[in-house]
């Protein structure tokens, strides 16, 4: 009669335990962002205690999907903390430090691959580089906003770095995926259409943010001579979940298409809303951040499963796969020119979130001639892989900006 | 993939329908609510002139969902506007406003039926009756928060008689679901159950706004001295959520439950949040239902079919029971003592919204030997009926409010 009664029961929890586990973490120095997760971890463990009254919370699709949409708030609200100009200023750095952090964790994932699962085919090796590839922004984002650090330069060379890398991961899912296809009714995939994978993914970013830039003032000029209350709000809303939407329909992830829209938005564009006291965007869309983003940090939480921290095969790919990642994602550091930090733009590309876990889940769902590419063992690793990632990235980072601050606080303490 | 896509897709459409309507139905003086209404009825009508793509919005899950948050939150606001010691001062005049309200429609829908569908059975007409019970409140509030009305003694004893009749429709409801499943078995219902049904409803309401002004000051003064930040946000919402839940959880409805969390809320529990600078509830809440009460009422107006206005068996039917409707909650007037508008609390209490159309959706799944207890027929005339009461409330509550105000501004021109 009514599920709603359910789905709220779980917010109520997952906003109560977050808030809880956050205040802990902020009394011992952490962001607030990795109580949440270690949070959701306790949350989503209880059955090994006996209380599994939460576990069909794990796998309900409107929590699940409240997550999501609080992912893409969160990444339309970080966007609106730059805007396109700043964007392209870091542009070219943020280009290499995304390329090299794409193609040294493949190269290296599908070395581990090769190496510990000689037994899998070469479909298998291949896939589970494509998983050590993108950067789960999400955590960044969070921990810099956290530590009120948004507005640096490693931040942007970070994020549009990470918004990159998430364009070139998928392609190579795509790319992946396309040759997995073939293999398995039997043929191979063309050149043309591995191009074409390549060509739409950079087309649709390049393509929103300048056909944005021109277009977003004059709309919002228009709409704001409208006289309904709340209406930037919700055109800002309607900008971010269309852009995500159709970033999805060219087959690219939806918090490309958020981002894209916190970055083409800017205060100048809708003056006329602020005029007539409309709060700025930026503000308004804060409550609903709070409301909506914890949902995704406690989830992850509660998605790792403790048990497979206890078997030593699972846990020798995952240790494997996870010192990959890391090290590949530190080849960022080669790409950077200027005197942004190094150190803080490798560790804060380490983070394989959401993307890592939807790549390792639509491995689930793929065989080459009824051989499942990636099957429950190396799924598990991978997810503890992005755990790990996860969960080591926000003291990491901490600890490298506070180190660079002290550092140009007072260089002469530095040898 | 990413169904999150499609939701988004659908959330960017319907914001901005709901905005562009409000605009319109503003500038002909009418509350914003309407327009997103109408607006909701064209969108979801496209398929009659060939443009079928939104048709699986009417039917999805995640919507409807974010549609039935978006009621939550809008209840928990217009309560948080009011205090318990203002409800329990109108607190008579709302409980006898309530229980006229709800026994003339009960035995006006009853007599309808049986008197235009004979050759039904006296279960049918029973649960026609029912379905005539209960206001839906979202409606009135919203657009008594549109006409700042919000705080008056007719807006009181309108959202008070709402949430008590709301409680009474649910109650009569379960009685008239019990004695069906009892008829469908073969025996009757016994008084000790339907008593208890009555007994948990009343308990409930009365048991959680006293066991909240006791607790929430207490628990609200403890929470304050946590450091993660938009903690009273969350602690807000959980607690709206967390009796949602707990109404469902026995059988009420969740917006009992929510509008009962707001009632308890006030300023002075959580100054220690306030001195910290985080916004007050009132106003951190805001955009969230600036986000989801439109999905609601976009969603409404979608489910019109206005194909179903063409047969006149069905218009006849929808006809009678409109203006029994209409009629029988104009009973409500003679229960009002005191200064307050009785025109206005009439009309104020007619809209039969979500609760209506919950309970027709109810009436298609009960039968009795295997004959269903409320056709498609019946339903359609039913969702008309709830669609005619939603649509005329705004104008006419507009239009007494203003006749109110014009008779208190310069009384000598009323004979």
């Amino acid at each position: 009669m009514h599920p709603v009664a359910t789905v709220v029961l779980d917010l109520a929890i997952i906003l109560v335990v977050a808030k809880l586990a956050g205040d802990l973490a902020a009394r011992v120095g952490q962001p607030a962002v990795l109580g949440e997760l270690i949070g959701g971890v306790l949350l989503g463990n209880l059955s090994l205690v006996g209380f599994h009254a939460l576990e069909p919370m794990k796998s309900d699709p409107s929590i699940a999907m409240l997550a999501e949409i609080g992912v893409l708030v969160l990444l339309f609200e970080v966007g609106l903390e730059s805007t396109v100009g700043q964007m392209l200023r870091v542009g070219v750095t943020s280009v290499a430090v995304a390329v090299l952090g794409v193609v040294a964790p493949f190269a290296l994932g599908w070395g581990v691959a090769a190496w510990l699962l000689p037994e899998h085919s070469i479909y298998l090796h291949m896939f589970v580089g494509a998983t050590l590839c993108a950067t789960s922004v999400g955590i960044t984002a969070r921990v810099l906003k956290d530590l009120d650090e948004s507005q640096s330069d490693e931040a942007r060379i970070i994020l549009g770095a990470a918004v990159i890398d998430d364009v070139l991961g998928l392609v190579i899912l795509a790319v992946v995926t396309g040759v997995v296809a073939a293999a398995d009714s039997g043929g191979t995939m063309s050149y043309a259409s591995i191009g074409l994978i390549c060509f739409k993914a950079f087309a649709f970013l390049f393509g929103s943010l300048a056909l944005g830039v021109v277009l977003s003032p004059r709309l919002l000029a228009w709409a704001s001579r409208l006289k309904a209350p709340g209406a930037l709000l919700a055109y800002g809303l309607a900008f971010c979940f269309g852009l995500s939407w159709a970033a999805h329909a060219i087959g690219l992830a939806p918090i490309v298409g958020a981002f894209a829209a916190g970055l083409i938005l800017e205060n100048a564009h809708y003056k006329g809303f602020l005029d007539k006291g409309e709060s700025a965007l930026e503000e308004s869309i804060q409550p609903i951040s709070a409301f909506l983003v914890p949902v995704f940090f406690v989830l992850m939480g509660m998605h790792t499963d403790l048990r497979a921290f206890a078997d030593p095969a699972v846990l020798g790919l995952a240790a494997a796969l996870t010192i990959a990642a890391i090290l590949g994602k530190q080849a960022c550091s080669l790409g950077v020119r200027g005197g942004a930090d190094r150190l803080a733009i490798g560790i804060g590309m380490i983070p394989r979130g959401e993307v890592g876990l939807i790549f390792a889940g639509i491995g689930l769902t793929l065989s080459v001639h009824g051989e499942k590419i990636v099957d429950a063992a190396i799924y598990s690793a991978i997810v503890i892989m992005v755990i790990v990632t996860t969960l080591v990235t926000p003291p990491a980072l901490k600890w490298s900006l506070a180190r660079r601050r002290a550092f140009r606080a007072s260089p002469r303490k530095v040898s």
